[in-house]
């Protein structure tokens, strides 16, 4: 339990320093060219995602994000009280992330986000991101599991880029997000909407993803 | 069978998302400097490509493609009224992914494409990404069987640059791609020709895999 | 044998449409930054030799270099008449495969490269490039069979930019670039020089690969 | 062992070309665009990486690094006196490696570096970014052992862009850097602090890799 915990926690931290952090080093070098920042953003947020979940995957499930525990734990591989520590380790490490990522970069530990992110176009966004991801996790698990760090990280890359959100799906990584005022934080009134989004997401890439699955329906 | 249809046709929606949704967030961006939108594009195109065949690829063969669906029929895998409930299904999916990317961006939900793509120059190049597409998905299908998603991904990072016309290779998202007014998409009286040079360019990769694969000439 | 001479003639064929055609269209999109536009035909280079080298490895060994054929030969794997038939393969689909970019993208069939590209440094580089390039093909092939189009992508991928000549690393290849003007070509003059020092690279490289896998040495 | 010798000298010196080489090819096509440049960087970096890791680790293991040398001493794979003959391979290749790039690009062999590097910031960064890489080195060689190439190159793609100090992530590494006085460089006064900083960051990955192997804390 223990091992998980630090497990999740410490990747969490990990997830959010290299998104904050490459967001910052993207920001300071492209000149005010937002298209380059994010590519770069992109392309350290993919890798990273690559490496985290291979590295702690066979430890902990590599979930970093609540909705996916939420998952683990209506499927029955974990009870109640490990989700909530889950969740626990997964705030904690991402707050902690955000404050790592603001020290190698010279910015005060915590700051608020402003950054606007809000409005339907937004929040359908990621609705579609998170559907997107949780479809992603489902089928690569069941289909393609030993690749499933790949699936991730190639599918993030492209949500970076095609949904107007720029694709957090993940409500603890938004909630980290809205402490710190660079390239990649989020306005903290507007975590709310962002986080409602990605829970009814949730439900739709879930139900989904037991749609293509069904026996019942498969010719 | 609805469970393939389901397949394609989200298949088919998710794609045009990415292509089209990408396209927009690519040129609002980078601030007039296309190869860098283009950039953007490709890394979309080819990630969600990597993903999306691997997701549905094992549910409905993930074709995507009216093109790669006729030759299913060709070779008799599918029967011809299967043919047209897949090519319905993409269609549908396709026209439904652009009117997403738009509700996502803001836009209307759909516009008529303005960029003209069309001339000798133009067919030839979308006869030759069509050719190469499917010369890509036969042989990997044979040789490769286990990397044709990254294969195909990878054929359409560098057809995006190496083809004049940035590689559509698809009827039907040429067709959705006409549904469009931003970066990716297609002036609708250019359609037609396109649509010819990919039949034609199909058949040329067609017979070129055959070719290859020939006993007759094998040393 | 006509098996084989269509893969390595189709299959140079392809790289060099892959690489004009990339460049070409790089240039064209970039503004004016080369860093841009070599991005972009590294990312389509690389991406086209893994389709390539994946196609039509297992049809004819897909060396599209004589280089690589002459190791071939060396190693007994092919006869002299082979040999020779292979390389007029790869010169011909070489030389066809920068008209085909250039019908793409409207320009005359064959234009006299304009890039001057000369001297120590240069040849220096070209020396590396193929070096590396033989490395990686002779030691992949021996420990990490099923990675070797994987290997020689990302090894072309890095050579682009860390050898002051871009890597061409290929005298068909050089060749071919000679006929023209845009951005991957090379002044005719400049060729001779080029191909000397590949050949040299080739030898080089041939003899690390073989001391490093010598048992004399292995402790 | 002149074999494994041979192998990490070998491998150092061309994972120095890379790095100095692309960053000054990078610096050079750039037009004063930083993100550009390192994103040709790191692109160059981690493609390099992939191939040389596969080409070298079944030979020599492929430290290129002499943390990960004094890792393999403590688990007792080698002896004290083999420890110091790969580190002084690895110090010779990669002063070779700057003098290689530098010759390429028509510069002096040795430059002294004048990028000033240092304060408690940029060795938070390379404590980070070494910590980051003992752990990913550990767990996938433990876990993953057929994608180590992939995860290094990974983890050093993302951290050249999370990390504030661009993560040299390795003592011998930096002080080639040293030597140059490009894109890539360091001032050599700020050697010693960034080598501190990688060792205790070091330490950590080490313990970190321990505590989530640990069976006691195992659920």
């Amino acid at each position: 339990m223990g091992r998980k915990l630090l497990s999740e926690g410490l990747g969490t931290l990990l997830l959010l320093t290299i998104v904050v952090g490459s967001g910052i080093m993207g920001e300071r070098l492209s000149g005010g060219n937002s298209a380059i920042a994010l590519l770069a953003n992109t392309l350290a947020t993919a890798c990273g995602l690559y490496v985290l979940i291979n590295l702690l995957g066979p430890i902990s499930g590599a979930h970093f994000n609540p909705l996916v525990s939420m998952m683990a734990w209506q499927d029955r591989s974990i009870d109640g009280s490990t989700l909530l520590a889950l969740i626990t380790a997964q705030l904690g490490g991402g707050l902690l992330g955000v404050g790592l990522a603001h020290l190698m970069f010279e910015l005060p530990l915590m700051q608020w986000g402003i950054h606007t992110r809000t409005g339907m176009a937004q929040w359908l966004a990621e609705a579609v991101a998170t559907a997107g991801l949780i479809l992603t996790i489902r089928l690569f698990s069941e289909q393609r599991p030993t690749q499933v760090a790949a699936g991730v990280a190639c599918y993030i890359a492209a949500a970076y880029w095609f949904t107007a959100s720029t694709s957090f799906a993940n409500p603890v990584v938004t909630i980290a997000r809205s402490f710190t005022a660079t390239f990649s934080g989020i306005y903290p009134a507007d975590v709310p909407g962002f986080v409602a989004a990605q829970i009814f997401g949730a439900f739709t890439g879930y139900w989904l993803a037991k749609q293509l699955k069904a026996e019942a329906l498969s010719s």
